[in-house]
C-alpha cells in the first residue's frame, strides 16, 4: 500500500515523497476496492495466542502496515454502547463509541499504532494532548525516540503523564500555531504523525469500519463526531467511501462535525456555504483538545459534511460544560468537554429534526475524562461523617 | 443461578440469604459444568446491533445476571499483549491483560456489571479507589443511588473523579478497616458491592475466562496478579476450577499473587505454610489500592496459591516503584505502582527460576495509571526552547 491521493483534485503520489498536495490539500491512502471486505468474525492477530478482539488490526487488509505485536496490537476494538439514559422521548437511539477505553485513554492510539507500524526509527508530534500521550507512549513500547512538541502553556500535570514514557519532550516559545507546518516543511530525521498525516487517517478511519460493521446489514443513519484538524473526520469518511466503493454498505451515514463555539472555523464555513475553512481567533475553551483555530485538515472535514449531507454544529460553553456534567451522571461515562461537544451536538440536531426520533446515531466519544484533572470538588458533594453513623445515614437514603 | 457455596466447607446457600458461610469464610456462586462452554466466536450481544466484542457478556451462561444496556455492557474483553520489550533473556513470554482498559480504567467494572446488572435498587461499596469509581459509574449509568464510604484520609482529586457521577458520597472518621463488616453486618436496604461479595467474585472471574480462551487450546503456564481483599485472585480460581471441572483446560495454570512487601498479609501467610491469613500492621506504601492489612478473601486467597502450586510475592518498595516507571518506559503502559507488584514479582519469580524462560506468563495489570495524581516531572525531563530553535534540537537528536 504505498500510493497516496489527495481527495481534492486527485493527483497521486508514491507515500513518503509528498507531505501534501500540490493544490495544498492533505493526502491520504488509496485503498483498491479488492482488499476491502468485512473479516471474519474468528479472524486471527499475529503470533500462536488469540487475543480475543484483534482490535483494528481487524481490518488489516486496507491498512498501510502489518499487524505488530506489543501496545500497538491493543488499539482500537473499542465498545460501542446503548445508552438509553441519555436519550430524549423526541430524540434518535444514541450509540456511544467508548474511544477512552483505547490503551492510552483516547482515539489517537489508532493512528499512532498504525503509524509507528509502518515508519522506521525516531518519531514525534506536535500536540499538547492526546496526541502526544499516544505516540510517547508507542514509542516507549517500541524502543524509539520521541520528540514531543507541546506548547508553551501546557500544564505540569499533563507533562508528567507524558514524561512518564520517557520522550524527549520541548516545551515550545513562539507561535505553536506554526510548528506544524515547521515539521512538514524540514527534513528533520523524525516522522512526524501529525494528526492528519496519511498513516494517522489510516488509522484513524477504523473507528468507522467498526461503527458500520457493528450494525451490519444497516448502517447507522448518522455518525457525530468532535472535530479539531479534520484529520478524524476525514479518517471516518475514507472509511465510508472505501466501504460505499466495495458495496459494503448501501447507504452512507450522514457525518455530524461538532466544535467549541469558542474556536469553530469549520462551523463559520460550513454556515457561510464555503468549500474553504478560514483561521479565526478563538477564545479560551474548556474544550482544549479541540481547540485549533486553523485546522490543517478543515477543508476535507467540510467536503467530508458536504459529500454525506451532514453539518457542522458549533456548540455554546455552557452547553459543552453541561453535556460533559450530564454524560458523567447520566450515562456513568467520563470525558473531557471536548468530547461532549458531540453529545451535546445531537441533542441540538434532534431539537431542529435534522435528525429523527426514528434514527440511530453513533457518537464517538475520542476520550477519557479520568485522564485530566477533575473538577473542583463541590464541598456538598461529600460528607464527613463518623464511622457509628453510618447505618442510620444510609438508612435514611435508602427510605 | 441462585445457589452459593462455601469453597472451604462445603455448606450451600441460597443466594440473598448469607453474606458469608457460617464457618466465617466468603461465599461465591455454585456453577453447573454443564453451563460451561466456550462461547461461538459470532456470538452476539443483546438488542440488534452487534457491538464487535462483547465483552464479559460473552461468558453470560455462567453469569448470575442477564445481559444489560449500557454501560455495563462494555465491561470485560480487554486486550491482551505479547510485550517482548519487558521480557528478560532467562525469563517467560509475558503476556500483558490490559485491566485499564474497562471503562473506568480499572478490573473493577467486570464485578459491578455483573452485580448491578443482577441487583436492584440502590447500591454501594467501601472503597478508596478504584471500586469506589466503578460503582458510582456504574449506578448512574443505570439511575441508581449509590453509596460509596472512602476513608477520611482519601485525597481530594480522587473525590472530585468519583463526585462526577453524583454518588452519596461519605468520608468516613474512625477505623475504616471495620466498616466492610458494618455493611456485611446491618440490613441497610443497599446492596454493597464489596470487594469479596459473590455478584463480584463472579464478574471478576471472566478475565480468567479471557485468557484461557486466548490461549485455547493450550493454557498459559502461570496466572500473576496483584492481591489485596482477595477478591480477584477468588475469581481468578473459580474461573480455573469451573473451566477444569467442565474439561476445557487440560491443564491448571499456576496463580501467583504479588503485594507490597509494606502490607502483605497473604504473604506472611504464604511463608509460614499457614492456611489461615493473620492481620498486619502495614507501613505506607506507593501501592495504596492493595493496602489492605485484613483481606476478607485472604484464606481463599490463600487456597488457591495452594491448590494451583503457585505462591504468594512481596515485592519491595524500591521494587514496585520502579517497576512502575519501567513498564510505561519500556512497555509504554502507565499503571498505578499496586499493579506494577505483578510484573516485578515476574522477574523475581524468573530469577529464582521459579517461573521457566520456555513459560507463557499471563499477568494482570488491574487499572490504568493516567487516572492517578502523576508523579512529579523531572525538570530535566521538558526542555524549553523557541520555536526557531526545534529544527537543530531536533536534527541533533536524530543524529
Ligand atoms: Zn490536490
Ligand atoms: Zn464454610
Amino acid at each position: 500500500m504505498d500510493r497516496l491521493v489527495c481527495y481534492d483534485c486527485g493527483r497521486t503520489y508514491s507515500f513518503g515523497t509528498a507531505a501534501r498536495c500540490g493544490c495544498g490539500e492533505p493526502l491520504w491512502f488509496d485503498i483498491d476496492d479488492e482488499t476491502v471486505s468485512w473479516p471474519d468474525t474468528g479472524s486471527e492477530s499475529a503470533g500462536s495466542v488469540s487475543y480475543g478482539h484483534d482490535g483494528l488490526w481487524r481490518y488489516a487488509s486496507v491498512l498501510p502496515a502489518a499487524v505488530p505485536t506489543g501496545l500497538a496490537a491493543a488499539a482500537g476494538g473499542t465498545p460501542l454502547l446503548r445508552t438509553p439514559s441519555i436519550e430524549t422521548p423526541d430524540g434518535p437511539r444514541i450509540h456511544l463509541k467508548l474511544e477512552g477505553a483505547n490503551p492510552t485513554g483516547s482515539f489517537k492510539d489508532r493512528g499512532t499504532a498504525v503509524g509507528i507500524s509502518r515508519v522506521d526509527g525516531p518519531v514525534g508530534t506536535v500536540s499538547h494532548g492526546n496526541m502526544a500521550l499516544s505516540v510517547a507512549a508507542h514509542a516507549a513500547a517500541t524502543d524509539r525516540e520521541a520528540v514531543i512538541l507541546v506548547a508553551e502553556d501546557t500544564p505540569d500535570s499533563r507533562l508528567a503523564m507524558i514524561a512518564q514514557h520517557d520522550p524527549h519532550l520541548f516545551r515550545v516559545r513562539g507561535d505553536y500555531g506554526r510548528l506544524y507546518d515547521d515539521t512538514l516543511e524540514h527534513d528533520l530525521g523524525v516522522a512526524f504523525l501529525n494528526s492528519d498525516s496519511p498513516l494517522r487517517v489510516a488509522g484513524q478511519k477504523t473507528v468507522a469500519y467498526e461503527i458500520c460493521e457493528a450494525f451490519r446489514p444497516a448502517v447507522p443513519d448518522a455518525i457525530v463526531l468532535p472535530v479539531s484538524s479534520g484529520g478524524q473526520a476525514s479518517g471516518v469518511w475514507k472509511a465510508l467511501r472505501e466501504l460505499g466503493s466495495a458495496g459494503l454498505i448501501d447507504e452512507v451515514p450522514r457525518i455530524y462535525l461538532a466544535q467549541a463555539a469558542r474556536c469553530d472555523p469549520i462551523a463559520q464555513a460550513y454556515r457561510l456555504g464555503a468549500s474553504r475553512v478560514r483561521p479565526v481567533t478563538d477564545e479560551p475553551t474548556a474544550a482544549v483538545s479541540i481547540n485549533n483555530a486553523d485546522p490543517p485538515s478543515g477543508n476535507r472535514a467540510l467536503a467530508a459534511v458536504d459529500d454525506t449531507d451532514g453539518a457542522v454544529v458549533s456548540v455554546a460553553e455552557e452547553s459543552l460544560l453541561a453535556e460533559t456534567k450530564r454524560l458523567a451522571a447520566d450515562a456513568g461515562v467520563s470525558v473531557e468537554p471536548s468530547c461532549a461537544v458531540a453529545t451535546a451536538a445531537v441533542r441540538e440536531l434532534a431539537e431542529t429534526t435534522e435528525i429523527g426520533a426514528d434514527e440511530d446515531v453513533a457518537v464517538i466519544l475520542t476520550g477519557s475524562g479520568y485522564k485530566y484533572e477533575s473538577p473542583e470538588t463541590d464541598s456538598t458533594a461529600v460528607r464527613e461523617i463518623d464511622r457509628s453513623d453510618v447505618p442510620a445515614a444510609i438508612r435514611d437514603l435508602a427510605s
